[in-house]
């Protein structure tokens, strides 16, 4: 994997702005605007709800008729212009038509994202005033306030950049901001993350992003949630003169920033303690695997234990048994392990095996529970199939703030 | 339906008890004994999940090859028994055989549920002692203790009865107890419940029993969490003298008794402060309104929307849109009506329709959603099916008991 920061440099050939519009009523930051300085190729996922936002409508039909000729993406957040009939279409096409006379393109070369309450329609004055904003606003080093932008309940920005040098020893950047927080469910985009590239990839951009999201963005649950408005955009220019990246290099690159965008959204979910890493191996194939894990994940009895400290393991076995996949309790061992991956392995403890409790000193457990981050690692003895799903607590915080949303 | 009430009488041929056997640290009673004087038949309906207690493999094995004489029904709370392999099992097998030694039966005869934690072994000094305990204290009246004793998270004892007239003139009683509380979903049993009549079915017991815990336990949704215990068993013996109740009077009893057993786990659901009726019409079928109604049951968010007294009806329409079924939302329409029925109509408000929010007052919203009863009535505009499932909202209290629950 590339080595990737958490900050996003100047990218030649992408200007960027984050403003106040005026969409939020804190007056925090509410919109960005994502420009690319030639026309770009893009690639999107959408969320399969059947209800989606009017922005996902218009972004996927442009996207499929129009994606090698993109400029820009506006993003809002503070109102999801979801469950909005015409009027809301309208205002999705009204906004790519004020983008494009600001910046010189034409309204198909626009894409439109929003977040927030679902079910008000957009405030078009306060739109209008944030693209003026954003326009005057845009330059290549503007990324964190764009990050800031596109934040509902968020609590910090997600920003994730690698790196790379081509053939000819151009150095591109690949780069993306997210935002996630609540709704969060691994089934086609579970968020909105605009990734940017500016370098040409040889491939085909749709499946390379595809594959990404779903091993990553796919991957992760908050709340067991899916949103109408769930999109993640990689929009790649060719302005660092980059030729021929190393085969393999650039969908890392892709990959990596996708990963740590996701992990960062399970970090900052809503009311999020700790940081839970669902590792099922064993399983009759990989579908499985990912079933086992994303019921786990969902469970809320499951992740209230984790919020309490309570290595009370014998509500993740109640999961996965009831995830609808055939499983022998006597072949399945269940163990926690400290961190995030299988480094700590020395400091695990065996919890459950032969279909009953092992030895285990509950101190030791709990020792582990108490941790930032846990990885529960579930084998299930019935075959090869395995998955990672990233996950978190459900504490007193989460049901404050989603009680509390629209107050 | 026929008239139910909330206190169980005494039901001649059946005798009850529940006691302290010391499993429960806060010494609450917790070990309940049903027992029928004579010989009765039995139907369960019992958990899906893959990982079933020691109790659940007893009691299947039992119905399948010895309903037909079933004289006890033995009950403990605090240990689930799930997830404790071989030795398990044999706890299970001493427990019906000691019950058996002290009323005079054979082990086979014999059923045993357990609730409560799940990987310990059950502590058999203490269910020996409950045991004899409970012999001693048999009695016809006692159904308020054997409800009690089966109590874990639950804040109040659970019972249901209906007492009715067979053609010889001759009264007979169908009745219930039920704990639940958490880790309850609908999808066969999903908590513990024993119900008992007095006089002979003429039709398939097992039949009757799947068919009511369909329409009633199995439309309950408090946490989405499935147990490994879930058991409904109905234990049916002739002692009331009882001849041809009239066709379909019993059906509709245990239906009756199902339906207010299921409802008031719901009302007692860990944490519930407000008690939702979710009335699914015009989808493709009734398997789908079932998914849908389940889907937006299960929605963290929506519950703690319902928690928060704050009408934020599109996250009911984007759960809806998120279950898997094809939904055009420019067909749906959603209305709030105070109340658990449609009885109430002309308070109710309509929120959505022709794919956008109605010009309904936020006011008259809140004032519905502030009730402690609330339905919400989506129609799909997409066919005939229907579903209605009963459900709560996510509050403070439910993660504080489950965040808590071992400690």
């Amino acid at each position: 994997m590339p080595n990737i920061q958490t900050t996003i440099p100047s990218i030649p050939g992408f200007r960027v702005a984050g403003v106040r519009a005026g969409i939020k009523k804190n007056g925090n930051l509410d919109f960005a605007l994502i420009v690319s300085d030639s026309p770009g190729t893009a690639a999107g996922v959408f969320t399969t709800n059947q209800v989606k936002a009017a922005s996902v409508t218009h972004n996927m039909a442009l996207i499929a008729g129009n994606a090698s000729r993109i400029r820009a993406v506006a993003v809002n957040s503070g109102c999801a212009n979801a469950c909005t009939g015409q009027q809301g279409m309208d205002n999705v096409h009204q906004t790519a038509r004020w983008v494009a006379e600001h910046i010189d393109c034409a309204e198909d070369e626009v894409l439109v994202m929003s977040t927030g309450v679902i079910g008000t329609q957009l405030p078009m004055d306060k739109i209008k005033r944030g693209i003026e904003l954003a326009t005057d606003a845009l330059d290549p080093s503007n990324w964190e306030a764009a990050a800031r932008a596109i934040m509902t309940t968020d609590t910090r920005p997600k920003m994730v950049a690698a790196t790379l040098e081509a053939a000819n020893g151009k150095p591109y950047t690949v780069a993306g901001i997210a935002k996630g927080s609540g709704m969060i469910a691994p089934n086609m985009a579970t968020m909105l993350s605009v990734m940017v590239a500016n370098a040409p990839y040889a491939g085909a951009l749709g499946s390379l992003l595809r594959t990404a999201a779903d091993e990553t963005f796919n991957r992760i649950v908050v709340d067991g949630d899916m949103s109408t408005n769930d999109t993640v955009l990689l929009l790649v220019n060719n302005e660092s003169g980059a030729v021929e990246p190393p085969v393999g290099q650039y969908p890392d690159a892709v990959r990596a920033v996708s990963r740590q965008l996701a992990q960062d959204i399970v970090r900052d979910g809503e009311g999020v303690t700790k940081f839970i890493t669902l590792y099922i191996t064993g399983a009759p194939d990989s579908e499985s695997a990912r079933h086992i894990a994303h019921t786990i994940a969902t469970s809320a009895l499951v992740k209230t234990a984790f919020y309490g400290n309570d290595a009370n393991w014998g509500r993740i076995i109640a999961a996965a048994g009831r995830a609808g996949i055939p499983l022998d309790p006597e072949r399945m061992t269940l163990r926690f392990i400290p961190g995030e991956s299988l480094e700590r392995m020395d400091e695990s403890v065996l919890l459950f095996a032969n279909g009953m409790p092992t030895d285990y000193r509950e101190a030791d457990a709990s020792a582990i529970i108490r941790q930032p981050s846990v990885l529960a690692w579930l084998d299930c003895g019935a075959g090869d199939g395995a998955a990672t799903v990233w996950t978190c607590d459900l504490s007193h915080d989460y049901v404050s703030i989603n009680a509390e949303y629209r107050t």
